[in-house]
C-alpha cells in the first residue's frame, strides 16, 4: 500500500513537469470536479433544510439604523484599504520589474469589479433568485432603498460588498506576477468579478443559497473570499506555469528575493489594519456590541498566534537560526484568513489555537507549493486557499456552542453553533467541509477552464522576450525606480539555454 | 474667422514663451479678473435670494448628536489621512532630488494650516459677517459649543474643516514641485490657508456666503477646495516657470519620470481612501443613512469608471500599446475629484458618466499644459482644477431631481435639485457656471498677484545652483535615500548653455 | 558652588565613557531609585484619598452602548494603525541594513502583546487587586461581559488597551535599533508586555491604582504609555551602548543618515493619523460630543504649533539655514505625546503653548543625549519620555477648571481639574510631578536590571561581526533591498582600529 502510494506519488510529480500532461490533466480533472460539484449540489439541493427564523426582536429605529450603517461604512472603507495592503505586499515581495505591473493590476481590477459588480455581480450575488445564482437587480434597479431587513442602505451594503469582491479579484492575481499578460489581467479580472466570485459566492451568502440552506456558515469569508480568491490564483498559476528562470528547491534554487521587504511587511500590516473592517464589519450591526468584540478580539488573538507560530516555526527550521520576515507576514496572514470563517462563534483558547495551526499551514503550504513545481511569487495559495480551508473547517471543531447571529438589533442566540471540541458532533464540521469542498472544486473547475482557455486565445502569457525585459517594461514601458542603480542579472531561461542578460540600467536624462 | 482664431492662439504660445509678456499679461489678466469677480460678486449680492427654509423635523436628541459626531470625526480623520497620500504621491511622481521637500512641505502647510484656521481662518470661512467674509470668531473665541445647529460640537467641526483646508494647502503644492524656495512655500501656504480658501471658500460654504444665497452648490468641495487649489496650483506654475532642463514634448522632450511609482500610487489608493472621509462625511449626519449610502456609492463608482477610462484611454493612444500607471492613477483622482461636488444629489448612471468624463479631461488637460509649456509635475492642475471645474458643471447636467439636503434627523427633501438631463432646465446649471467662475477667476486672480509678488521679493524660486543641485540638498541640507547609487545626470539649462553636471552620489560614512 | 557643579559633571561624562562605572552606576542607581519608588508608593498609599463619586445620570440603553462600541473600536483600529507608522518611522530613519530586523521585531512584539496581554497583562493592568498589581481575569476568564460599567464589551475594550500596550512596546525597540540581537528583543518584549507595561500602568489606569487614588490624571498616556516606553527604550540603550563606529557630535562626528527620509516621514503622518484614535478614543465615550471634539481638536493644534515650533527652530539655529526633515517630525510627534495627558482638560491656548513647549524639549533632548553620547538612533527617548514628561506636568499648568471626566452618557463636570496658571494652585501640578516621577523612575529601574540582566546572560547585543555586517543579513538572513546598488561603507571600529571594511553589495541572481 505504501509503495503504491509512493509510486504515484513519484508519477504525479514527474507528469507535473510535463506541459502536455499537465494540461490534459487540468481539463480532465476540471470536468471531474465541475460533474461532481454538480452532483453534490443537486444532492443537497433536494434535501429538504430548515431555514432558522429570523429573530425581529425590536423594530430597528432611525438611531439603530444611524450606527449600524456607520459601522458598516467605516468598515468598508477599512476593506477599501486592504488594498494598499495588497498593492504594498505583492510588489515588495515581488522583483523590482514586475512592482509597476502589480499596481497597474491592483487599480485596474479594483475599477473592473466597481463596474461589474455595479453591473450584475451584485445582483447575482446578493439578490434573490434560486440557489445558485440570484436573477433581480441589476445595475441595482428596482431594488429597495435598504438591504433585506438589515436597515443597512442598499448603496451601503453594496460598498461594503463591493470592497469585498475587490478582495477577492486582487488574492486572485498573486500567484500570477512576473508573468501575465495585461490583457490576460483585464480578462480573468472580469471573469472574477463578474461571475466566479458572485456566483459561486451566492451559495453561501446569497439570500436563498443553496450552501446557505443547508446551513454552512462563513461568517466574513474565508471560503467565500479567500478560497475562492486562492483557487483562482492557483488555476492561473497552473496555467501559466513558473517564471523564466524559476529554479525550485528540488532542483538547487529558490524563490527569487523580495525586492522591498519594507514594503512588502509594511503593506501586510496594512492588510492587518483593514481586516478589522472585514471582520468585525460582517456583523452589519453595532448593535450586537458583544459579538463585534469578541469578532475583533479573535481576530486580533488569532493573527498574534499566527505570527509568533510561523516566526517560531521557521527560526528553528532554518539553517542558520534567522527569524525569517517573510514568512512571519504569511504566517499572520493565514491567521487572519483562517479566523475569518469561525470568528463570531469561537472562544478565545478557539482562535489561539486556530492561529497556530494556521501558521503550519501556510508554512508547509508554501513548501508543498516548491515542491510541486508551482510558482506562487507571494503565497496566495497558501495564506488564502490553505488557510482559508482550514478556517472554515475549524469552525466545525471550535465553534463554542454560546453564539448564533447578528441582527440589526443585537444578537440572536436562538441557532447556536456548536464543534467537535465543544460536544457539537461532526455535524457543523461534516457541513463546513461539504461547503468548503464544494466551493473549491467548483472555484477550481471554472477558473482552469478560464485560465487555460485564456491561454490557447495567447492572452495569459507574456513572450519570452517581454518576460525577460520585465512586466513594467513591456506593458507599460516604465519602470518602478529609473533613478536608482540596480544589480541583478535577468535570469536565463530555465533548461533551454543559459544566456545571461545583463540588466542594463535604464539612464535617466531629464 | 479660423485664420484669425489660429493666429491668435500662435501668438499667445510665442508670447507665453516671453517672460516680459507673461508676467505684463499676467498681472493685467489678475485686475480684470479681480475687476470682473467684484461686479459679478456684487451684481448677485444685490439680487434678493430666497433662503429655504431649514426643516427641523425632530430635535436632535444626545444618541443623534452622538451618532452624527462620530461619524463626522471619523470622516475628519480618514481627509486627514489624506496627507498620507499626498505627501506619498507628490513625492513618488516627483524626482528624487525634491522629495524630501515635498515632505517638509507638506508638513509644514499642514502645522501653518491649523494655527492660521485656529486664528482667523476658520472665522473668515465658517462664521456669519457677510456675503464675502465671516467676521466673528476669531480663535473660536466665543462661539457656541454645536456648530449652527449640526448638533455636531464646533470643536470636532473645526477639525473636519481644518482636514480640508489641509487638503486645499496641499494641492497648491503640487504643480510647483521642484524649483520654489522654501521661505516662499512658507509665505504662499499663509496666504491660501489663511486668506484665500477661506475667505473664497466662504462664498459657497459661509453660512450668508453670496453664492451659496444664489443656490450654488458644491456638496463636498470639487470647487470651494478642489479647484481652489488647483487655481492656485497654476497662479504658483505660472509664476514659477518650468524647472530648469525640464523640455516639453513638442520641443521633443517629456516630463522626467517618477522616481518612485511604486509610492505614487500607493499614494493614489490612499488618497482614494482618505476620499471616503471626504465625500461621505460632508452629510455631517449620519441620520441621513440613505445619503450617505448613496455619496459612498457614487464616489466608488466615479473613480471606477474614470480610473477604466483613463487606463484605456491612454492604452489605445499610446505608441507602443503601454499601459499606463500615472495616467490610471490621476484618472481615479480626477473622477473622485469631479465626484466631489454631485455626489448627494446624483444616481449611480450620473455618477458613471461623470467619472469617464473627468479621465478624458484629466488626460487631455495634462496634455494641453504641456502643449503651453506649463511645468506641472505631478498633474495637479488637471485633476484638481479641471476635473474640479467640470464635476461642478455635472451637477448641472446630472442632478437626479430626487434629493435635497442633509440634515442632522435625516435627509430632507424639500428643495431638491435637477439638472438639464433629467428635465430640470438650464438653471442649476448656469448657476454652477457661475458659481464655478466666479471661484476659479477670483482665485486666479488673486493668487497670481501672491505668486507674483513672492517673485518679485525673491523667494519664490530657488537660485539656479540651487535648483542643480536638487532642492533638498539646498533647502534641506539632505537626500531623501543617502544609501542608495543613483543613476542620472542633472538637468543642462534650457537653452542657456548645455553643461551637463554628472551625478556625484553623495557617499555616506557614517 | 559652579565650579564643583562643573567638575562633577565632567567626571560624570568621563564616567560614562567607562564602560564598568557605567554597569556599576546603573545598578546603584537602579536600586536606589526602585527603593524610592517604593517608599514613595507606601508613603501615598497610607494617605487617605477620596475617589470621586462616579455620576450615573442616565442608564445607557443599547444604542448608547452601540455607539460608544463603534467609536472606542474605531478608535483602537486607529491606534493598531500606528504599528504602520511606527515601523515606517523606525526603518525609514534608521540604516539599511537593519530595516528589515526593525519590521520583524515589530511584528513579533504585536504578536507578543497579543498573547500576554490576553494571558496576564490586561489582568495585572485594568482589573481590580491592590494598588499596585491586578489580581484577577487571567486569560479574561470570569469576567463580566461588558468593562466596569462603561456599557464597552470587554473584549472590544482589550482590542483598545491591547493596541496601546503594543505601542508602549514598540516605541520601546526605537532607542535600541541596529545592535539589539532578536532574542533579546524576544525577551526584551515579554518583560515590557507581560509586565513593566501592565503593571506600572496599573499604578495610573488600573479600577484601584495607587496613583489614581491620589488624584494623578494621565487621560491618554503621555506618562503611562509614552513615558514607560521611552524610559526603557533608554534603559536597553544604556546597556546596549552605541552602534559600533557612532561617532557622538562632540567628538566630531553625528548620528549616521536616515536610510530612506520619504518613509520615515510618511510613517510620522500615520503616526499623526493613528494618534486620532489614541487621544479622542480614551474617553470611550461618544455620547461625550464636546469632549470628543475637544481632545479631536487639541490633539490637531498642539502638533501643529509643535511641528512649526521644531521646523523654525531647527532652521534657524542650522549652519547652513536648511528646514530639517527628520527633527520637524520629531517636533509633532513631541506634540503629540506631550497633548496626550491634558487634551481633556485644557483650553486651545494651552494646547497651543503645550506643543511650542515640546517641540524644544524634543530638539534639545536629542542634543542632550548626543552630550551623553548616548545612541538613540531615531529620538525615542526625547519624543517619548521627556514630552511625556512635559505633557504630564503640563496639565497642572495648564488645566483650564472647565472640564471633569467622560462617562457613557456625557461630560461629568462635578470634578474638575484646574491648573497654576488658571488659578489652580500648584496641588494638581505636585500630584502630576509625582505621578510622572513615580512612574519614570520606578520604570527606568526595573528596566536597567531587566536590559542588564540579558546583557549578562549574552543576548541582549550581536556579536561586532554581526553588528558589521548588519542585523538584517545576520539575524535575518536576508537584506531589505537586494536589487538596489548600495554605497557606502560599514563603520569602523570607534576607537580600536580604524579598519575599514568596503561594503560588498549582494549580487542577486534569480
Amino acid at each position: 500500500m505504501t509503495t503504491l502510494l509512493r509510486a504515484t506519488w513519484t508519477r504525479l510529480l514527474t507528469n507535473m513537469r510535463d506541459p502536455q500532461i499537465r494540461r490534459t490533466v487540468a481539463y480532465y480533472m476540471g470536468g471531474k470536479l465541475l460533474g461532481l460539484g454538480l452532483l453534490l449540489s443537486i444532492m443537497y439541493w433536494v434535501i429538504p433544510t430548515a431555514v432558522h427564523a429570523a429573530t425581529g426582536a425590536a423594530t430597528p429605529t432611525p438611531e439603530i439604523n444611524a450606527v449600524n450603517t456607520v459601522w458598516t461604512l467605516v468598515a468598508a472603507f477599512l476593506v477599501f484599504c486592504m488594498q494598499v495592503g495588497f498593492v504594498m505586499l505583492e510588489a515588495g515581495f515581488a522583483r523590482s520589474r514586475e512592482s509597476v505591473n502589480i499596481l497597474v493590476e491592483g487599480i485596474a481590477d479594483t475599477c473592473i469589479c466597481g463596474i461589474l459588480f455595479w453591473a450584475w455581480g451584485f445582483a447575482f450575488m446578493f439578490e434573490p433568485g434560486n440557489g445558485f445564482i440570484g436573477t433581480q437587480g441589476f445595475f441595482l434597479s428596482g431594488l429597495p432603498a435598504t438591504y433585506m431587513g438589515t436597515g443597512i442602505p442598499l448603496l451601503a451594503f453594496w460598498v461594503f460588498q463591493f470592497a469585498f469582491a475587490d478582495t477577492a479579484s486582487t488574492i486572485t492575481s498573486g500567484a500570477m506576477i512576473g508573468r501575465c499578460g495585461f490583457w490576460g489581467d483585464i480578462l480573468y479580472s472580469i471573469g472574477v468579478t463578474g461571475f466566479i466570485y458572485p456566483i459561486i459566492g451566492h451559495w453561501t451568502w446569497g439570500p436563498d443559497g443553496w450552501l446557505a440552506m443547508m446551513n454552512f456558515k462563513d461568517f466574513a469569508g474565508s471560503t467565500v473570499v479567500h478560497s475562492i480568491g486562492g483557487a483562482i490564483s492557483l488555476a492561473g498559476a497552473l496555467a501559466l506555469g513558473p517564471r523564466l528562470g524559476r529554479i525550485f528547491k528540488r532542483d538547487g534554487g529558490g524563490p527569487p528575493p523580495a525586492h522591498d521587504l519594507i514594503l512588502g511587511a509594511v503593506g501586510g500590516l496594512i492588510l492587518w489594519f483593514g481586516w478589522y473592517g472585514f471582520n468585525p464589519g460582517s456583523t452589519l450591526s453595532a448593535l450586537d456590541t458583544i459579538g463585534i468584540g469578541r469578532v475583533s478580539f479573535n481576530t486580533t488573538l488569532a493573527a498574534c498566534s499566527a505570527g509568533l507560530a510561523a516566526l517560531f516555526y521557521s527560526y528553528f527550521r532554518s539553517k542558520n537560526k534567522t527569524w525569517d520576515l517573510g514568512l512571519t507576514v504569511n504566517g499572520f496572514l493565514g491567521g487572519l484568513v483562517a479566523i475569518t470563517c469561525p470568528c463570531y462563534w469561537v472562544d478565545p483558547v478557539g482562535a489561539f489555537f486556530i492561529g497556530i495551526v494556521a501558521a503550519f499551514v501556510v508554512v508547509l503550504g508554501l513548501d508543498l507549493l516548491e515542491y510541486l513545481r508551482i510558482d506562487d511569487p507571494i503565497g496566495a495559495v497558501p495564506v488564502h486557499l490553505f488557510a482559508g480551508i482550514w478556517g472554515t473547517l475549524s469552525l466545525g471543531l471550535f465553534a463554542s456552542g454560546a453564539y448564533g447571529a447578528p441582527t440589526p438589533t443585537g444578537a440572536d442566540t436562538s441557532a447556536v453553533i456548536k464543534g467537535l471540541l465543544y460536544g457539537g458532533g461532526v455535524g457543523q464540521l461534516g457541513t463546513q467541509f461539504i461547503g468548503s469542498a464544494v466551493t473549491v472544486v467548483a472555484t477550481l473547475a471554472i477558473s482552469l477552464v478560464l485560465m487555460y482557455g485564456l491561454k490557447y486565445v495567447g492572452v495569459l502569457r507574456v513572450s519570452k522576450a517581454g518576460e525577460l525585459e520585465g512586466l513594467d517594461l513591456h506593458e507599460h514601458g516604465a519602470v518602478a525606480y529609473p533613478e536608482y542603480a540596480l544589480m541583478g542579472v535577468v535570469p536565463s531561461l530555465t533548461g533551454h539555454d543559459d544566456t545571461t542578460v545583463a540588466a542594463t540600467p535604464v539612464m535617466v536624462e531629464d
